[in-house]
Order: C-alpha cells, then sequence, then structure tokens
C-alpha cells in the first residue's frame, strides 16, 4: 500500500480513492493476481480511516472482478477471467423472470419453422431432404467465388471491410438494374435496394406497409416466410386461390374490393405449386392494381432455373403505373451464403424502407456484394443458371419417374416448367402431418402442405424439393414416402 | 406454320392453340427472332377460323414478350431481351400511386441517417469523417481472413454455401458463449443467437418486446440505431442522464415505477459519450430491474478497446434472476462487412426471436459465420483487439493534443478508457447544426448531438470517432472545426 489519502473540500470520498490507490497498484502488478489484501481491520488502522470504509471499497473492488473474498481466509487479488469464471459456476440457473411469462402469450411466427424442422436431422449425411426450396450448392462454381473474394480483398480495400450504405453497393444496384431492364423493368440503379434476400426484402414492405389489422391478399397456397411476415407486421391474411395460370385474378376483384393494403404473389415458378402466371393474368392483376390503387409484391425469386417454355416478363414490366414492387434473389438461383436479394422501389416507400434496412441490420455485408457484383459483370452468374437449368430439369424428370414407380394410385402432381419444386396431391386418406411424422421418423424430410395454407390445418399436399438431392436420393426418398402412403392406405377402415 | 388445330370438347379454346402453336415454332427455332408472322387476315384464312382469335392469339404472345408488332409493318419475333429493352425505352416515367402519398407521411426513423449524411462524401479521399462509431479497417488482418474464408469454401462444402440455421452456426455460438463465460456471464451455446450485428440484436428486440405505447427507458444521450429501433416498434422514449459513472440510477427508479417494457443501456464505452458504468451502479441497476421487474437490454458493441483501466463485467455478470438480455458485436472491435452480432436470450424471449429472425432474414451468412469462428479459434481475434487498442489510444491521445490546440476556450471533453469516441461540449454560443453545415462544406464530417438525444432539438455536443483516422487527418479535421467554431464566436452581437 503505497497511495496517500487527500482529505478536504475537493477531495473524493475516502472510499473511492482507497478502491481508486487499490485498483491501481492491482493494474500496476504492485498486488499481483494471488496476492492477499490485507484484513479490512488492519488497513483501516494503517490510513487512519473507519473500518467500514475499507469494507465499501473491497466491495466495489470484488463487484469489479479484481478480488474475491474468500469467507475467512481474507480477500484476494484475481486475475479478470478468474474471477469471471468461479462467478459463472457459482451461480444457479435463473429462474424466468415474469415478463418472459408475457412474452409465452405473444403469437410467434412459426410457419416457416416447418420448413427447418428436419434441419437438426439434415445434419445426418443419411437423412434425404425434400423439404426446403433451395437449389443445389455443390455444382457451384465455388473456385471462382473464392477468386472473386479474394479480388475484393487486394483490391477494394478498405471499402470492402467497412459497412456498406443501407440501400446496398451502388455498381451492384447498378447491374441488377441493368439485368432487370433487360426483363423489361423500367429501373435505375437508384430503385434498386439491396437487401438480405428476398426474405428481408418481403419483412421490410410489411414493416413499412402495413398497419395492424390491415387486410393483405395472398395467393393460397404460398410461400410461409411471406405469410409470416405479414402476420407479424399485424395483417390479416386473405387467400385467393391459385391454378395452373397462377392467381385465379377472377377472384381477387372481390377480395381487393372489400379492401385490402396490399396484394402478396409469386407469379413465376409460383411457391409451392410451380405454376407459371399467364400474361393475360398478369395483365388483369396489374389493371385491377391500377383501378384500385393497391400495391402488388411482386415475389420473384426464382426466374432464372428453366426448363426450355418461355416464361412472360414479371409483372413489374406490365406496370405502367409505379403500382407493383418487385422483389429478387439470388439465394436460390446461386448462393443462400450470400443473404443477397433486392426490391425495386420508388418515392417515399423508398424512404422508408432504405430507413428501416439501416434499423433493420446496418446494411448488407461491403464484401459478399462485392463478390456477388464480380458474379454478375464477368457472366459466371449466367452460366451457373443455364448449368443449374440443365441439371434441376433431369432431376425433376428424375422425381416424376420416381413417384410414378412408388406413388400409389391417386397421388397427382403437375411438373413445373422451372424452379426447384414439385407440388404433389396425396390420394384421399391420406393425413400428411402424420405421413411427415412417420417419414422423419425413416429419415425422409418434406414440406408438409399446412405449412403454406392461411389457417395451418392439415391439407393433403406435400411440397417436394427436387433440385438439391441426387437420382440416387430422390429415388430411396420417393421409396420410402410412397411406401408410407401405401401402408395408410392399407390400414384405413373399410368403412371410411 | 406447321400446327394443326384440334376441335370437340376437351381441346382448348382455339386463340390458345394458335398461341401454343406460335409459340412451340418460336421455341424451336421454326420462326427465329426477327420473322415476321403472317397478317391476322392471311392467317385466319389458312386456320379456317375468325380474324379475331388469331388477334387474341398474338396480343397473349406480344404480352409474353415473344412478338411485337410493329404498326402497319406487321407482327415480327423477338428475342426475350429485345422486346424487353424496347418496352422499357417506350414507357413514361410511372407518376407516384395514391398508396404512395400516404407512406410520406409516416414517420420514417431517421436519427442514425445523421451519422451517415457524409456517406456520399466519404467516398471523396479528401473528405474526413469523424461521424460514424467505428474501428479502423485498414490494420485488419485481411490475409489471415482470406485464408479462413478460404478454408471454409475448401473444407466445409456444401455446408458454408447454404442457409445456416436461423439462431447461428453452432460453433460459432459455442465460442461465444465461451468468450462469454470468461467474463463472468452465464450462457451456454443454447443461449446464444447470431444477429446482423448489434442493431439486428436490438431491432429484434424491439419488436418482440415493445408494444405500440410502451414505455423504453434510455440513457440520454444515446445510440440513434437503438432510438430508431424502438420508435420504430411504437415506444414512447423515457430519458434517464447519464453521467461520469454511467446511467442515473438515482434517476432510473422514478421513471420504472411510472411503467416501462424495458430498459436499454450501453454500459461500457457508453456512446456517445465514452462513460463506462461504475460496479455500484451496475449492481444497483440490476437490482432494480429485479425488484420491478423490467428486462434491461445491454449493448456491449466495444469492450476489447480498451486503454488500461479495468473495466467492470457485463451487466448479465451482475444478474442472477435473468433480467439481462446481453448483446454483443464483432462490428467495431473486428469488420463491420462481417455483419455479425450476438444476443444471449432464454424462454420464450429466446423462442420468439429466433422465430423472428427467421422472418426478419431467414438467417445470417453460413460463410461469414464461419471464417468469424475461424478467427475466434485462432486467437487472431484476440490479437487484433490489443492491436487495435494500442492504435486507438495514440489516436485517442492525438486527438485531444489536437483539439487542445485548435478549439476555443469553452469546449470541453473527457477522454474515455476505450474505444473509439469522443464526446465534446461546444462553447457557449455555438449552434452545432449550424456548424455542422458549415463543417460538411469544408470537407469535415462529425455527429451532431441532436442525433443522441430523444428530442432531436440542437444540442451543444459533438462526437468525434478517433480511431478509423491518421494522425494528419485527426490534426486537419479538428483544426477545421476548431476555425469554424472561432468564426461562429467572434461573429455573435455583442449583447447575445
Amino acid at each position: 500500500m503505497v497511495f496517500a489519502l487527500r482529505t478536504g473540500g475537493a477531495a473524493a470520498p475516502l472510499y473511492q480513492q482507497i478502491r481508486d490507490g487499490l485498483r491501481a497498484e492491482v493494474m500496476d502488478g504492485a498486488l499481483p493476481a494471488g496476492s492477499r489484501l490485507p484484513s479490512s481491520r488492519q488497513l483501516a488502522r494503517d490510513l487512519g480511516v473507519s473500518r467500514i470504509t475499507v469494507v465499501n471499497a473491497y466491495a466495489e473492488l470484488e463487484a469489479e472482478g479484481l478480488v474475491e473474498s474468500r469467507g475467512g481466509a481474507g480477500t484476494f487479488v484475481l486475475a479478470p477471467w478468474e474471477v469471471a469464471e468461479v462467478r459463472a459456476q457459482r451461480r444457479p440457473r435463473a429462474t424466468q423472470p415474469r415478463w418472459q411469462a408475457e412474452l409465452a402469450a405473444h403469437r410467434r411466427p412459426q410457419r416457416a419453422r416447418a420448413l427447418r424442422e428436419d434441419a437438426r436431422r439434415a445434419a445426418d449425411a443419411a437423412f434425404i431432404s425434400f423439404a426446403r426450396a433451395r437449389g443445389d450448392a455443390r455444382p457451384f462454381p465455388v473456385e471462382e467465388f473464392r477468386r472473386t473474394l479474394a479480388a475484393a480483398l487486394e483490391h477494394d480495400r478498405p471499402a470492402c471491410l467497412e459497412y456498406e450504405a443501407a440501400e446496398g453497393y451502388p455498381p451492384l444496384r447498378d447491374a441488377v438494374a441493368g439485368y432487370l431492364r433487360q426483363l423489361g423493368v423500367d429501373a435505375a440503379a437508384d430503385d434498386v435496394v439491396i437487401t438480405a434476400g428476398a426474405q428481408q426484402a418481403i419483412d421490410l414492405l410489411a414493416r413499412v406497409i402495413v398497419r395492424p389489422g390491415d387486410r393483405v391478399v395472398v395467393e393460397e397456397p404460398t410461400y410461409p416466410g411471406a405469410l409470416d411476415a405479414f402476420e407479424s407486421a399485424g395483417a390479416r391474411l386473405v387467400p385467393v386461390a391459385v391454378d395452373r395460370e397462377g392467381m385465379r385474378t377472377d377472384l381477387l376483384r372481390r377480395a381487393l374490393e372489400a379492401g385490402a393494403r396490399l396484394v402478396y404473389t409469386v407469379p413465376t415458378f409460383h411457391n409451392p405449386t410451380g405454376a407459371v402466371m399467364s400474361a393475360q393474368r398478369r395483365h388483369e392483376l396489374v389493371a385491377l392494381a391500377h383501378e384500385l390503387g393497391v400495391p402488388v409484391v411482386e415475389d420473384d425469386y426464382l426466374r432464372e432455373v428453366r426448363f426450355g417454355s418461355p416464361v412472360p416478363p414479371p409483372l413489374a414490366a406490365f406496370d405502367q403505373h409505379g403500382n407493383v414492387v418487385h422483389v429478387g434473389s439470388f439465394s436460390k438461383s446461386l448462393l443462400p451464403t450470400l443473404r443477397l436479394g433486392y426490391v425495386v422501389v420508388r418515392g417515399p416507400l423508398r424512404e422508408q424502407l432504405v430507413a428501416l434496412k439501416r434499423v433493420a441490420d446496418a446494411g448488407s455485408s461491403a464484401l459478399l456484394q462485392r463478390a456477388l457484383h464480380g458474379f454478375l459483370r464477368s457472366g459466371v452468374l449466367h452460366r451457373h443458371w443455364k448449368r443449374a437449368s440443365r441439371l434441376y430439369r433431369r432431376r425433376q424428370a428424375a422425381l416424376v419417374a420416381a413417384m410414378r414407380r412408388h406413388f400409389p394410385a391417386g397421388a397427382r402432381w403437375t411438373a413445373a416448367a422451372g424452379g426447384v419444386l414439385m407440388w404433389v396431391r396425396v390420394p384421399d386418406g391420406v393425413s400428411v402431418d402424420a405421413l411427415w411424422e412417420e417419414a422423419i421418423g425413416h429419415g425422409v424430410g418434406f414440406a408438409p402442405g399446412s405449412a403454406f395454407f392461411v389457417e395451418p390445418a392439415d391439407q393433403p399436399f406435400i411440397r417436394l424439393n427436387f433440385a438439391a438431392l441426387d437420382d440416387e436420393q430422390i429415388e430411396r426418398g420417393v421409396a420410402t414416402i410412397g411406401r408410407l402412403m401405401a401402408q395408410r392406405l392399407a390400414a384405413r377402415p373399410i368403412a371410411s
């Protein structure tokens, strides 16, 4: 103890001076970890202060994690990590505070979770998962990706390491706008905002546009991640049926006339059915939106994986009045790990959306945006789309062949003109929720139909991904599902 | 024209058959891009159908982007990109639809924007920006980062390319939990959820916990990105003053007793003041939270950049009842481009938060999570923290020296014990909002005090970042700000 106490008007309270003096000696190494402090009685005598003053100083140091009182043995100097470890071991698990119980009662967005229910099991290499909408990452040009990342780190430092503007990396926005103009969409770089996949674009749009109680019109069935996002914003979901030509525009007018804040649609390779909305329907939908003054969110998540048939331009290309909000993604068609998509927005909607993107995550990764831009510029992306289209088309054929072999009579499907998804109606008498539980137990996952409906009751549909599995997995997985369906049908009571 | 029309009960309408037949010939190459279709009159005669049937078929094909009618010249087959380009050029810019006007009236989160107002200018190498809270990316171990990315791409494929679980990459969650236990925080891997920086953690917590009209207690001044997030969730912000020992816990009780949904605090290297909350205050805050049953969100955004003085353990280490929700980040202390932070959550809060993370962005990048995990495991991160601490401490000293030289009498500050920020009170009579405008014009940016207050009126404070600039930039920038302050003071009317 070498420090001296000061007294008088300007001096700090004595216990603080003692605390600070001891702390300085610990930091200097004059009192190394493991050494024992003098007893409070002894130090009080030495400094000529009351014992409670020293006790208070020691208590502060203990709270800071510098020393620890060990019962009758005295007070010892600790290394910071030491007291911390001791404290963590000592503490009993916290019981749940009151405010947690209230949260338990809140509604939780969980449709999308059904698509991940098998995620843990999917780590098991023997598990066959048809559940998620995704491409196959294996044929991805990983070496070119590595080089693109290395080039950004080499040539665009420090910008590629910093925060990026909330609206996104300008050259990437420009490249996306150029791509969209080729599709007939009237987009400039300033209209493009980069998001963390289409999912974030939908969530931000829901948060900006939808107010609690608003009616939001959706196709039924549709993408669960969008249903979750709109419900999180407080929307009441209004379903409109889908057929092979897409959303039933004949039913849409009535839904819109009852009042709606927005329409959400997946017009191209519709998730989950795979339907492509006809040009006629696109015209009608855009005209209705204009007539009734309702924005339409177009989720164009996977346009570029196509099996030969022509696909109409995006809804946004039919729109001359700024009612269509176009959303796209590189997660399914290129690489989920990029976490990059985009939304085309103008005017107050753009201002609100960029401000909220800043609040949501302060902008997407500068490095990954540069990597994607490199891919777009070099043509690697277009080559990958061609290769993926050929590969997934073959796998779609393998899936159809396997379903013909293994699925019982009464199962029905329509092969889509592109994408990664197959929507299958199961035979009457098969409970999909029960089938799903059983299939998981047999090492096979799929997306149960209920996840895609506004009211999540059991539905006689399953959605199968064919893109991410090889022929042998497709064959084994379909054989398992088919066998379980057949067993369920055989077990039905005759009377039913 | 080689296709034949079918008639009878099951056949499609004639115009659809014509459309489909022509489409097939375009796709086959039988009708290449540039070729002219027969006139509608001619084709109607050839096929023995009415002319309106052919006109309808052509209209559908044009809507699909396969053909284009060129006035009297006829109808021509187009390449898909061709019709799209034509269409985009032809269209007038959309006027703003009605629903956009409503959005313009919504309140927009924009405090954080003040910190980015100079972002465009910051691209200009001559611009000196003190505005943002960030580290210097230049001494970052970029070569080790490149190797870590390459190793993940080489050895962890395809998992590093796929979607990651919404709660984060398990080994990263485990490593973060281990780090937190060393700080005395009772955290297991299952309690850690990976987020897109601390910003996303705060935004998700606001969305889960706060309901419109709820009172949220914040320090004043405080981090604008948190104010924006809580206001976006509908909170009414209740400010509590900060002094050199952190949040004034003596004022906190009254604020909490009036009812509060949560408390938000930055106890360590407080943003913007740099204050470190004392151990005593940490005890008091945690005890109050327990007594009154209010969760406390602890934003521990930059603990590891320290200039020698000891720093108490996180609030969460003082908490035995599960009231403290601990948030951390690697953006400031390591690298913004990772977009990675974390939050320690349990019970219903964890369930709700993970479900909402899935809605918000479907999970953070699998690749960047693996790269960060590599950094944590190899010790590169800890070495970087040491190096950054030494560097930023020198720059803080350079900033203080420059302010002493150039700032007029009456400017006051306290150098923080760590971090990247300096909070400066300007002399009486200097309008910071006016100073800010002028400084931007002279090529220097800083964060105006108003951004950090609940009511964004002009405030006599500026926040300066000292970490991301070299000595020469600090000297020139401070000289400019000092000169502008002095000019404003000299121009004051004597009477004021």
